[in-house]
């Protein structure tokens, strides 16, 4: 995860952001709201962390197998940002 | 959700011990370890969620629709009963 | 599954579909097409999957636990609606 | 997708086990047996598409992008074998 200081910082932003929603629902289950508005909280919360998951996906590429900005190989630089599109799709 | 005061405690624990797997993924950035490392640490963030969605909807399903403990049309504590069965198969 | 006529017509009209959706991957891979488009077929396959899944889970709370449209206690009818609206964001 | 022979039949023989399966749901319908069974027949179909998805990522991966057992470059070589592993963890 030696990645660049831009990504970590985008990561922890991201992380940050879904401990918040985790308290939302901490918050709601003391508060007793209803069982569907405490799903929704929840679903937030899976569909962050699901975003989560595919951007350090995709940064795993980039800096750990090939970056399609700077690959030279136009085949595996193809390869690459075909499997981002696809690792973005799936986890959305 | 105005559920039992044990049921409450429970998923209050389940969420606690989420934001604490949170934290630990932060800590993870952090610290720069593996993306692979971090990714698994995600994954139990992810699986944790499913958990906490599984157990709030099969409440929600015994408190406010039919309980197949208390239910005294059998058809219904059947069905109810195959319902939790199913969320908690699709949710794991 | 003794639901009704209607609803059997259209479960299985939605699992033909994914029958075809599901050749379609075969004569993806027979025609050696590339992998991100393959992806993009289960993709497909994948979402319509999901579909029949709360579609059936939906009948099921419907015919055999508490159908929100025909339930004379109101507290039930509710819990049985919420439930399904969760069911189908769930499943999306 | 011009990936090996071997690769290709092994995909197939995957496919048509799923067009086996979806078959089965549909028999399933006809004969209107329980919503329960039914929905367990559609988690089999769903796993089993989440196996092929697996599969074709890790060709992808290999044929396209790196494959850890051939790749020249040890970082990229464990970055690839690393992804590999992830995305088999995340879609089972």
């Amino acid at each position: 995860m030696a990645h660049t200081i831009r990504e970590k910082t985008k990561l922890l932003a991201r992380v940050r952001r879904i401990r918040g929603q985790v308290e939302a629902v901490e918050r709601a289950l003391e508060a007793e709201i209803g069982c569907a508005d405490v799903l929704q909280l929840i679903a937030s919360v899976r569909g962050a962390v699901n975003g989560l998951t595919a951007e350090v996906m995709e940064d795993h590429i980039r800096f750990h197998v090939v970056d399609p900005a700077h690959e030279p190989d136009p085949e595996r630089a193809r390869g690459a940002a075909e499997l981002i599109d696809v690792v973005r799709t799936y986890l959305k």
